[in-house]
């Protein structure tokens, strides 16, 4: 199975579709095309909460604000799965947790689990354009993975240790207060932070920059209209507001601190 | 086949996609991921017209107000068709459709013809997110009754008796008028009300809210930015624009009643 | 494979994927729904681009403003592709190209390959509606034209020699200057025009209606907010902006024309 994500406007994804169908007989699974635009870090967000539920498969994926330079092209190897994506981050988290997730099931598991990275090398070809990899790189490339079981097969794909890292802010816990970020806001609203679930799960209220806020553990234990903090499905604490959009009625931002007090 | 329906932004959708395929070896087709946000009803009306149209499958229907409340989850057996949903109605009137067109395929339909409902207990699983059972009880539970070929041989699946219904409200039809209601709005801003199509579909004009409006069998048959009255393909009545937004010209919004008379 | 592509907002489509799987086992890949609504030549454009890279499959086209009037329906057999669209010259210039290319592999290439056209007549079903072909005519046809292998074998299907063709617009060429048009927007909001990259791709800068831009061949080259030209991946002459809307900053939108002067 081959999924594909990336952050490109209709019929952009067709195309990286019908490369892939030219060169497999995979099945092609969609991830998302709209992920912010040339958002790498709300994609590598969204990229460790979604990929590991699916099974041993090729991640296609392509938010690329460097197309064209001489940012390198990546496969990642991480537990039974393999990533393929520009090398500028995107795939680490998802990478870092696929190996996690890997090591735990075969008892192996350790704090920094092992993922390896391999330079792939398509852009050379003499029709590959400078402004669309998608089709051209990572498309080919992630066909060719996914056929021949691997990059260790592969002449193109030569394993290396120089690669863009990625990874997400640590929240600031103490005994009476969690200081942390707005990671990323989705598309129903909800503003999800990198602050821990356990930090609110327990108590019955806290205090969101100073306005003291419901903790509930569904959406529909308030009112239409009315806010609450609650545990998302990612684990992490989430601003939000029944039926309606946390973002607007909290007023934050990706990127803004988040300080909850209790 | 298993089918996906929700009112999820991305990259939810592709969270039960990722569940699914790891249960499950079903094909998957979208149905759509953009039903108006909550509207139990719209969805259920759009369910009604669209799912009829596939072969025997197995239906993910996740809108879902009230998610991490007591509401139960259930599922639906209606003629070759299996529907996973939120008791909350929305996937009744595609069960009577299907159960209908079944019956009338056997010489046995009725007009109330039988289909059967199923609690489905997948909310206590430990790692079910209270926020996000698309995810952690729709999409197991439907690639579950998918290979099991039915939720009678599921121990997690009991049938009830009680079961949240939902209609849609009928037309007054009388000598000279017909007095209904807007359903839903489509994409083009099509009005799409619960009036039958033969009411109008031997005249030539029509008046909607006292406005004499052409009666036709094409939006094409109508110049473009000009209002026309049509049967839709759904077989309701459909207040339209060719090339426009009828919704605009008509100032209709769903919920709002409409006469006509001729 | 059958391939979808439309503009029709859901969950129009998925009624013509159930009508396709209730008829035929093949495999179904989404080009797009959000074409530009009703909008034949853009569409026309952007399956020229695309459908070459998928392997031979039935492609169903379904953007047909013409939609219950007697516009005809067409198959169009092009290489070994086969395109189902309403006779509005939707699928011409993409038929042309695979034509070409099926030539140009076979050593028979000429300037104007063979590519053949039938119509198709679904429309007459008494179930057909006025209103929505793509669920009625073009998903049946298509399903058939799969399965049965090529029109040549459906009854329904009759070769003809009058369709409407479409060809785009040649630009103007001359020793220090190009004039040509704005062809379509893509959804980053990048400015694609029929001028060929050929003649813009060796120099530094160029003037765009007076105003001197760097010619780059990548985003990337600029800094973020910053206009270029480059050579999309279509081939032709592009007016981008580094992580911006080309169309807003260079106040081009379709059809208008274009000078471009060295």
């Amino acid at each position: 199975m081959i999924t594909l994500a990336s952050d490109f406007p209709s019929p952009y994804p067709a195309a990286m579709r019908g490369v892939i169908c030219s060169r497999s007989d995979a099945r092609i699974e969609d991830i998302a095309h709209d992920f912010p635009r040339q958002d790498v870090r709300a994609t590598a967000f969204w990229l460790r909460e979604v990929l590991p539920y699916f099974p041993p498969a090729t991640h296609c994926v392509v938010v690329d604000p460097g197309v064209g330079t001489d940012r390198a092209a990546v496969v990642v190897e991480a537990g039974d799965h393999y990533l393929v994506a520009p090398d500028n981050g995107v795939a680490i988290p998802v990478a870092r947790e696929l190996a996690a997730r890997s090591g735990a099931d075969t008892g192996t598991g350790t704090t920094d689990p092992a993922f390896s990275v391999w330079d792939v090398d398509y852009a050379d070809d003499e029709t590959a354009s400078n402004t669309f990899h998608g089709r051209d790189v990572f498309a080919p490339a992630a066909a060719d993975v996914h056929d021949a079981g691997g990059p260790d097969a592969l002449e193109r794909c030569e394993q290396t240790d120089e690669w863009v890292d990625l990874t997400f802010p640590d929240p600031e816990v103490v005994a009476s207060a969690a200081r942390g970020e707005v990671l990323v806001v989705d598309g129903f609203g909800n503003v999800i932070t990198n602050i821990p679930g356990e930090t609110v799960s327990d108590r019955d209220t806290i205090r969101v920059g100073g306005e003291s806020v419901a903790v509930r553990d569904a959406y529909a234990a308030r009112d239409p209209g009315e806010k609450l903090v609650t545990v998302g499905s990612h684990g992490n604490v989430e601003l939000a507001v029944n039926r309606g959009r946390g973002d607007e009625a909290f007023d934050f931002a990706v990127g803004d601190d988040v300080l909850l007090e209790w």
